[in-house]
């Protein structure tokens, strides 16, 4: 191995010695050292490029590695990337990817090219993808790959065997074991492949086959699939259409890229970013997205303020009032933004309902009565020795409380209200939570203010 | 199948139909259903239910099951059902775990129970748990099995699948190819198990081995083996030591429930909960845990209230400040947190490196720049006209752009400073941001008004 390759650097590091050669000018010695890598490293590094490096090292990368370079960047990446390809490329590159990754691509390529894409494929082909394009794009169908061994029941395990020794290298990664069909090709079970080694070769598929995996429903959410090869530490799983008959495979990595995907759309989603947010795109289209998410807030902000404004006379008379409102309103939101997290992952766990939602909401508004007579103590001892004034002192006490109690109430019935009317929770939890916890947080401090204060 | 069975209805009904026979009182049905389904599906369903219901449904648990459904519940929930256990329940429990598993369990376990659960094992098993625990929980040491199945060169492939045979049912799961090594353990390649398949049995283990897979070393990260995964979509992968000689086995399955976690870690960590945090914790603990990243928070806007009391002057002249203040501190912590966002990820993908962090934050700043003249106007006007005063409005849109830009700031460096120093950005970031972004705003705004506005 060359003592320069990017293949024996450690993944971290890679980035670095890439730029350095490029800083060199040693664009050959760069584009060997790319075309080394797996299309999913390349795609990692391209992402973590700034923009105009990005668009020099996306030249450096071999015709053969576009298709799967394109399949392993963001959304956003990708989109960029496309739209400095031309045409023939672009033909070029999608040539010999997967069903499910081709599914993946054309739905994100310019019109135009996606019918000259379909043109120029095979029926049998064609036949697949839109098979696979019916399906959403987070249900098992859209996951799914239409790829799988299929075998009858009732033909001997050295046939078998001697069917996969005439496949050889076209036997599909992750191919832990074949799906046994019957006449109809509905799904009947599964051979497991070290199954087929251990075993008689005179045995037949029907008396090894394992009856015990349920298939998969084409329109079963991506969730649901994930949750099956969590729960089942599943490598493929057959995919049946409503009828029983054998559609499709999932296998794990696909798995693996939904659950990194559905995790960073929780993250991502907190601070109103998609999980296929660009680090490095440009600062128009950034700043364009952005202010959509800033513009709501400010919405939310202007709210609150006009709450406060009510209250300008007593504020007016009482200065230290605006000094302390803020530690009601951030307590709130903090607390709330608690039990809001803790809700929203039990949602997209599927262990929150209706049914339990009543636990969750008496259990989080006592934590949130237990904390607000701890910190409503603390708050009240020192606002009261700081002002010199025990009736300040005991109205922060008291608004702190119905603010926490308020947070713990929101924070655990507005994902599943938000759910039930088609919002992502994830998306716009913690802005409307904040709403509340600012809205009633100077509401409550105020408005005691204003009546008991005189 | 019994039309009550809990394994034919769907996943996220099975809670809802489990509570109904409990709510008949029928035990010994739910427990029949119950003990149907996967451990992880077990765990699930324990991780779904309210304190009270969990350790009924927990005493209904075949002994069997035990060990593999601790397995599969988070830390605190284990640490809960382990709590009701006695020690000869505990010693059934970990019997026949893996030894991967079984040392994730031995560390949740009380001290006691520990060494004599550790006297229970032979010396062999004893000897691998005991390298298991030697790496740290989060490495590849620390997530490998050490069951992977070994061969030699020359060995031709029909005694290895004479071997295979052998094992038969002792194939560890996930097994998609076994390992090469040379007299001293030492790793040289592995063979597909569809390989063993489709050559011709005469072919020794040389011949057909496949040398591009490179070891895991067992010090290395979790997070690099899941990227390793997720970049060439492994099944296994082996483990070497320093010395090149093969110590153990990762699967995918592990890896997916990491990424899983990590996921969760981060989106979790933002409210300064933890990944393994029970959704139906008592209440007692709960709050105190909770108490503690109030009291953080509190400190945080003691802080902010100081600034605020520093121009009490100020506001006493010119009461407007108090009730357009919020708008400024707010809109920073909003710009800021999605720049943070997106630093703590790049940094948790590899992508983020002190080497394309000046990229970012340039890029940041400009997004900040630009964010700043669009809603600097729009508040401008807004509080221009609600207070009829150009000033304040002047004063306002000059105090937000100075705090978005901060915002940008210090959400770009912010994550890289913190994991230099070993602190977590996904638990500490957010609340350092918003102390930045309260004090600068507040200090921005009301320091300008101080000065200009007499």
């Amino acid at each position: 191995m060359s003592p320069d390759s990017l293949h024996t650097v450690a993944p971290r590091n890679r980035l670095e010695r890439l730029q350095e050669i490029l800083d060199r000018g040693a664009l050959k010695h760069a584009a060997k050292l790319l075309n080394a890598l797996q299309p999913a490293e390349i795609a990692h590094l391209l992402e973590s490029l700034p923009y105009a490096e990005r668009e020099i090292v996306w030249g450096l990368v071999s015709e053969d590695k576009d298709g799967e370079v394109l399949l392993h960047v963001n959304d956003e990446v990708r989109a960029e990337l496309i739209g400095k390809m031309d045409v023939p490329e672009l033909l070029a590159a999608v040539e010999g990817l997967d069903t499910d990754d081709l599914a993946d691509l054309v739905q994100d390529l310019p019109l135009t090219i996606t019918s000259q894409v379909l043109d120029s494929l095979d029926l049998q082909r064609r036949g697949r993808l839109e098979g696979v394009l019916s399906y959403g794009e987070d249900t098992a169908g859209g996951l799914m790959n239409t790829d799988p061994i299929t075998v009858r029941p009732e033909v001997p395990l050295d046939v078998v065997l001697r069917y996969l020794r005439r496949l050889r290298d076209r036997i599909p990664e992750a191919t832990d074991a074949l799906f046994v069909v019957n006449r109809e090709n509905r799904y009947l079970g599964i051979v497991k492949i070290t199954d087929l080694l251990t075993h008689d070769p005179e045995d037949t598929v029907a008396e090894v086959m394992s009856l015990d995996l349920e298939p998969i429903l084409a329109p079963d959410s991506a969730r649901e699939v994930a949750s099956r090869f969590e729960h089942y530490d599943l490598v493929s799983a057959p995919v049946v259409d409503q009828d029983g008959r054998l559609v499709g495979r999932i296998t794990v990595d696909d798995v693996v890229d939904f659950i990194r995907e559905e995790g960073e759309h929780a993250f991502m989603g907190h601070a109103g970013l998609s999980e296929d947010e660009d680090m490095f795109a440009p600062v128009l289209l950034s700043a364009r997205r952005r202010a959509l998410w800033l513009g709501v807030n400010l919405l939310t902000a202007f709210l609150a303020s006009s709450v406060i404004n009510l209250f300008e006379a007593t504020i007016d008379r009482v200065v230290a009032l605006a000094v302390l409102m803020p530690i009601v309103a951030s307590m709130g939101g903090i607390a709330g933004s608690q039990t809001l997290t803790l809700a929203i992952r039990g949602l997209a766990l599927g262990q929150l309902s209706a049914k339990n939602a009543r636990s969750l909401l008496l259990k989080e508004l006592a934590v949130g009565l237990l904390n607000s007579l701890i910190w409503a103590a603390v708050v009240a001892l020192v606002a009261g020795l700081w002002f010199d004034s025990v009736a300040l002192a005991a109205l922060i006490a008291v608004a702190l409380t119905i603010n926490l109690l308020f947070a713990a109430f929101s924070g655990a019935l507005l994902p599943l209200g938000l759910a039930r009317i088609g919002i992502d929770p994830a998306l716009a939890g913690s802005v409307l939570l904040t709403t509340v916890t600012d809205v009633v947080g100077f509401m409550a401090f105020l408005g005691l203010a204003t009546v008991f204060l005189r």
